[in-house]
């Protein structure tokens, strides 16, 4: 049998249409998770699975699975997919190109008339950018049981609101119990986000592992005065603590270089008035390593620093290490079947360690897993101006049908 | 005649009611200038001073005068007053005690059947915190000719409404022309703001100069990007260019130490998303010294920081120095007159420097001018803890009627 290939035009097509939803002036996306247009988006997404053939699920974390028969229901479905939700200033291909190139896999089987094996499943997972609700990836976490359902339903937004009452007020908290089912492959296709695909003129990023991460919440507390006549060497500022952390950060992923990140993305100033002198400063550090020792001894040298900057202004701090997802390596089948297809499909290629945190990395924990990354412009993600190639998108789908296609046809072991 | 008393219990009834208007959970005020809590503490003041006696006039910016007649009208009026509005996070007595304290002295006039030969009013200035709209001391700044009067009704609060429309939806749009009238005097009273007159135990501060002050806003524009996949060499992070000029500001202050005051208090990072390199960061700078060389010295270093450390990380910046207050000098004779009235009401004093911009500061361009600090405790202000003493309240009230009334009842010359 010739090699069937995937429809690039429609699965383009696919997410120039589902970009619409949350689209920014700026030709990026807004599409924080379950909010209304999250909502609006997964109704297309579930609307495009059912008009595909697919059985729809949607299970208790909101994650939803676009079902497609195979001929022997005893083994695992293989399943793809990323996520629909993105940042606040996001893009249009961060997280949904993964799901829709799923959606292409299973158009072109359906195309092409092949009959699987294993079924075969597209999905979507709630809530994985963190953005709204931390940490990131939570109900992949819980699918995989790294958290339980009830830490999962409890996460909260800055506003107050939590994860579960959002699932319900938009219709997308289901019945059905996450995850505790076998899985016999996950493959999840999305962009680099950084530059190293296209510095080398490389079309496909074989994905062998993935950063650990660590991240943290801290609340330095000093004491609120007026900037005029408090003399300077008795005043507790708590801004001055948080900026000589976030220098220090910056100085932690620089000794460490070359693959540490650390980051201070999120800042909040209290009262935030001109002329006061801020008493409360909360924000958040995101420490990522692939290599655990290194990623354990930022940890110490960010904990000095705050201990350090704290004392040395008086500050009172609240400090939290709300999430730590250690580096993945993924399964050696799964990364040879994203290798062959992209050989066989006569693309360029090489291994690549994924800067990100993915859903694909807690789905490791309880299935084997690779992934399949392409370029992206400029390296730039996280961004409005987050920008792909139809190219490049259909070679990643092309590279996605052929590797499910392997393991969902393989015999079972 | 003997020297008739204020009524301390009265002007603290007083001072605890007005501070109903806007109180919070710790003990402090809320009360922004135009919302709806101003406009009703603003509504109890005009309603004390009718029942007082005076004539209520408002003025294109919303400033509120309380008028007492003299018994000469040719003779320019003794004006006393500060500000109703306060910080987000404010305190009982900043502002509103130099409000209140001058009506004070108008009810201890009509208590002792004194005719005045100048006329006395009692005024309240909008929005001086400048923390809803920048800069502070907006409305006193237009009487006194500083700013024109488009200008201050085209202030603008962050979330882009002017003070023009809050003055007419909370109906403090006068019609009375803002100053242009001749003023015999001005004398405001105030807490100190800072910890000089409790340290020393002295209970009046005769305040001779005010500290110079310069505003800036600042904008850092990089590069929006993936905290996880975006190399640490090549970001462009505008949080960490903010952080690195907090700290430098911090440094200008201590320079130029004892009487140097130097402070980053409001901060707004964007994205502000935990895993994002933030792109954007707005600032504000304020800068004070009494010295106008020395806050010319730490002008120069302020902007020579900024040059260096957004070439540094390759950050766009904006720019802007939004207000420049020069140091005041007070008049000698107003000076005098407060000086005399504690030392005959046998209080202990001594002079002061105001470190914090008061409403004064602008009428002192056209209107003889001086203040009267009592401390407050532990020197806080801008804070919900701001506290002082019936006693310390009772002593500033007196020592303004005095001063007042030697100038009310000066032979014009």
């Amino acid at each position: 049998m010739q090699t069937p290939q995937i429809n690039g035009q429609r699965l383009w097509d696919s997410l120039m249409e589902m970009a619409q939803h949350g689209a920014t002036p700026k030709g990026g996306v807004c599409r924080l998770a379950l909010t209304d247009v999250d909502k609006a988006a997964r109704d297309l997404f579930v609307q495009w699975c059912e008009a595909a053939g697919c059985t729809v699920s949607v299970d208790q974390m909101g994650n939803i699975f676009g079902r497609r028969e195979g001929r022997d229901p005893s083994r695992p479905p293989i399943i793809m997919g990323s996520h629909i939700d993105s940042q606040p200033t996001g893009g249009r291909f961060d997280g949904i190109y993964g799901v829709l190139a799923g959606l292409e896999v299973i158009r072109t089987l359906n195309d092409a008339g092949i009959e699987t094996e294993a079924a075969v499943e597209v999905s979507a997972w709630t809530n994985e950018e963190g953005s709204r609700f931390a940490p990131a990836m939570v109900s992949s976490g819980v699918f995989a049981g790294v958290f339980d359902l009830d830490y999962g339903l409890s996460r909260t937004a800055l506003d107050g609101v939590t994860l579960g009452d959002e699932l319900t007020r938009i219709g997308y908290a289901g019945d059905v119990p996450v995850g505790g089912r076998p899985v016999g492959a996950f493959f999840e296709a999305h962009i680099e986000q950084g530059p190293i695909l296209e510095d080398e003129g490389i079309t496909i990023g074989v994905v062998t592992d993935a950063q650990g991460q660590r991240w943290y919440e801290v609340t330095f507390t000093g004491q609120e005065a007026h900037a005029g006549p408090t003399p300077m060497p008795s005043r507790r500022d708590a801004l001055l603590g948080a900026a000589r952390v976030v220098d220090a950060v910056n100085r932690i992923g620089m000794t460490h270089q070359p693959n540490a990140c650390a980051t201070v993305g999120l800042m909040q100033v209290f009262p935030n008035s001109r002329n006061v002198i801020p008493g409360r400063v909360f924000f958040t550090i995101d420490l990522r390593h692939p290599n655990d020792d290194v990623l354990r001894q930022m940890d110490a040298e960010l904990r000095a620093a705050l201990a350090e900057i704290s004392e040395g202004i008086g500050l009172q701090m609240d400090f939290e290490e709300i999430w730590y997802s250690p580096p993945v390596h993924f399964d050696d089948a799964c990364i040879a079947a994203v290798r062959g297809a992209a050989e066989s499909a006569g693309y360029s290629h090489r291994d690549i360690v994924s800067g990100a945190g993915h859903d694909a990395c807690y789905i490791a924990r309880v299935a084997p897993t690779s992934m399949v990354f392409i370029p992206c412009t400029g390296g730039i993600s996280h961004n409005e101006l987050e920008d792909t190639t139809p190219e490049w998108v259909t070679a990643g789908g092309q590279v996605l049908f052929q590797a499910v296609l392997e393991r969902a046809m393989a015999t079972a072991g």
